[in-house]
């Protein structure tokens, strides 16, 4: 197992921080009111990057790190990609020149806001999690036909809305709309009574492709990796859904965290997706090991809570279709990805009950309420809930990790405003 | 009814014109090897606005026509929208002063390509056509289940795939794909033996919004209007849709014709939707007739064919919801809207078998195959058919039109390549 790299900045050789010099995840920072810059975290603080760039210490051969976005990086390559990471790993390392310079471009992470780490192309969800599409169609189907019959052939995905896309700690205004009951004769508007979280992760394009690209190429192209909470309305998605597919239920806000892993720093992470009940068609053959062992959780603290609760334990390893996979079957009709495009996993929820990433499945469609650390009770999510979801691949001596990726749940717009 | 207006560019004030003086649909054009331009169409000619405005005779308060694009005008707001189009007006009116600078930035049609007009932010395509889910519906669940219980409800929409939006003339590749026919026991991976066209109309939204916005609102955000083409994969979309809706089907292709009608160019060919058989929801309710009476051909030439046949007659004015509904509706979980959105109506069928909007429904799934002119056959499309969409609101003396929206097919990519 690969070990901690050592840097001369002394937080980021604290065993228990998300930010040593193996991870260098990349973000958009501001501190007060100076301009949205790119920068990395490591330990306690953030390097301004964009800053480095001007004053000519990093050198990309042009200018990549002015535009408050990790776009033009992303956009540039594999090997623009791998030369950025060791111009940082070469200026953080133990024993580095020049460290007075490098000094004064570190913000302590605590006096930084964060924001979307890049421009969003366009956001597909995809619903490659067995866990979680067993427990769903269980609910909606019965045990015999919880799978639906392409699943075990097809990384099934949808295409979500990419404008509902925000940065981790943007408030999620609960939304409103159509809402039958089943046996409620006609449907009524008003604020869903079923709001959701869905415990996901993120794989971001970097490289853009035309056409159908290989797994094997599809990997390449992934720049990094975010967490991704896809909220979601269980009982406007019930009522819409037939026959198009889950649309307002999706379209409300999709939280991703502030920190972009890269592919380098997972890398030492990766795991094969699990044995295949049904024989994949070729154009889905996995060349090496393409999921990552990713330890997840959610938590979950009611307004004027003094804690937090656990909600779900997971692990992106649970997955049965890789990002790769899942790129590639995107392609596969000759479907265009550009620069920024994001995908989401799908749910990963485990075998247990404790492994569960939905309300949905905790509380098993609200029939088995979960009791908080509180005392209180949810099926599903209330006024004032915060929400975060935690994301760490664990090394021998290390953690590599994604920031917060945070919400909190507002009341619905009242009916007198619409 | 309201009459054509009279132009010192003789061409415009033909009958047979598709851009009188009325019209002055917003296109971006390029000639030789000049840079792209927008431009206005008016009879024979293309209008370059972009040189205009750098001239100065078109002023709009700030340079919105120098990108190639029509999304800064669209983003200026109905004030903008209104003020371009009386600066046009009175620049090409009979007897308006300069004619002999304007006329310099007149280019022939014949002489130009056209482009994409704008940029498109995201696009989402609806279902709103009744005749069309019902004879759809009826071929998949029998006719007493033929519209979903929610159809009459909801202006059922999902979100497409921006990327593979594509101007008029474009090569359409075969798409390839999953397929699994009914008697197959495992799908296999192969060229679409279903690929079929989808005619709607499109609209674009120019000024964005958050939250939910009423059908007042959203009429009003609307920019204009174009026709598309929403290339579908019927078999891989059998295979694939279940349980989150099309996603491949529906990735290869979707093309828009080049010129924008403006909502002021229609606005004498409004018209109501027809009667509501269920009493909608308040925020669905229309404060005026909200379609369009626009006629609407799709024709197909086989390569090598000396003609082209109609294959379907039909009209906007079918359609069960209006664009207003649909953007309000889709804003109704507090998705924001962004200037560039672009609207797929869903297919615009009539209620007769010549009024039908895909080949689905026009061979009723490949159990009637039409006879084309030159006494070929068609169930689906075939490598080398030339489709075009034609579209015109019809006046007393003259018609608005958008331009021809056409595209080939192209064979398959062979399973070599990928």
């Amino acid at each position: 197992m690969t070990k901690r790299m050592a840097s001369w900045v002394a937080s980021a050789n604290n065993t228990e921080t998300e930010f040593p010099l193996n991870n260098l995840p990349y973000g958009v920072f501001s501190s007060g009111d100076s301009d949205k810059c790119c920068g990395t975290a490591l330990g306690d603080f953030v390097l301004n990057v964009t800053q480095l760039e001007l004053d000519g210490v990093i050198d990309l051969g042009e200018p990549l790190l002015q535009s408050a976005a990790w776009n033009p990086v992303m956009a540039a390559g594999p090997t623009v990609w791998a030369k950025l990471r060791q111009s940082l790993i070469d200026l953080l390392s133990e024993g580095s020149a020049d460290q007075a310079h490098i000094a004064a471009a570190l913000v302590p992470l605590d006096q930084v806001t964060l924001h979307l780490p890049f421009t969003v192309a366009e956001y597909t969800d995809f619903y490659a999690g067995r866990h979680h599409a067993t427990n769903v169609g269980t609910m909606f189907r019965g045990p015999d036909n919880a799978l639906p019959p392409n699943w075990l052939h097809i990384p099934i995905g949808y295409n979500g809305r990419t404008s509902s896309v925000v940065a981790s700690g943007t408030d999620i205004i609960r939304p409103s709309g159509q809402l039958k009951g089943p046996h409620d004769d006609v449907p009524r508007f008003g604020p869903s009574q079923r709001f959701d979280i869905e415990l996901e992760m993120g794989a971001i394009v970097g490289t853009p492709s035309t056409g159908l690209i290989s797994v094997a190429q599809a990997d390449d192209n992934i720049f990094g990796y975010v967490l991704l909470n896809d909220w979601s309305a269980r009982d406007i998605q019930a009522w819409e859904y037939q026959p198009l597919g889950p649309f307002q239920a999706k379209a409300t806000a999709t939280t991703i965290s502030p920190w972009i892993v890269t592919k380098e720093a997972l890398e030492p992470f990766r795991t094969s997706t699990p044995p295949r009940e049904k024989e994949l068609l070729p154009y889905l053959n996995e060349p090496k090991p393409l999921l990552y062992d990713i330890a997840l959780t959610v938590w979950l603290q009611p307004e004027g809570a003094d804690r937090a609760t656990t909600i779900c334990r997971t692990n992106y390893n649970e997955m049965y279709y890789s990002f790769a996979q899942q790129l590639a079957h995107h392609t596969s009709a000759g479907c265009p990805m550009r620069t920024g495009d994001l995908l989401g996993s799908g749910t990963i929820s485990g075998p247990e009950k404790a492994n569960r990433g939905s309300l949905l499945e905790i509380s098993w469609g609200g029939k088995e309420p979960i009791t908080l650390d509180t005392g209180e009770t949810r099926s599903f999510l209330q006024d004032g809930d915060l929400i975060g979801l935690h994301g760490a691949a664990l090394g021998a001596d290390y953690k590599i990790g994604f920031g917060p990726c945070v919400g909190r749940v507002m009341a619905a717009i009242p009916s007198g405003y619409w």
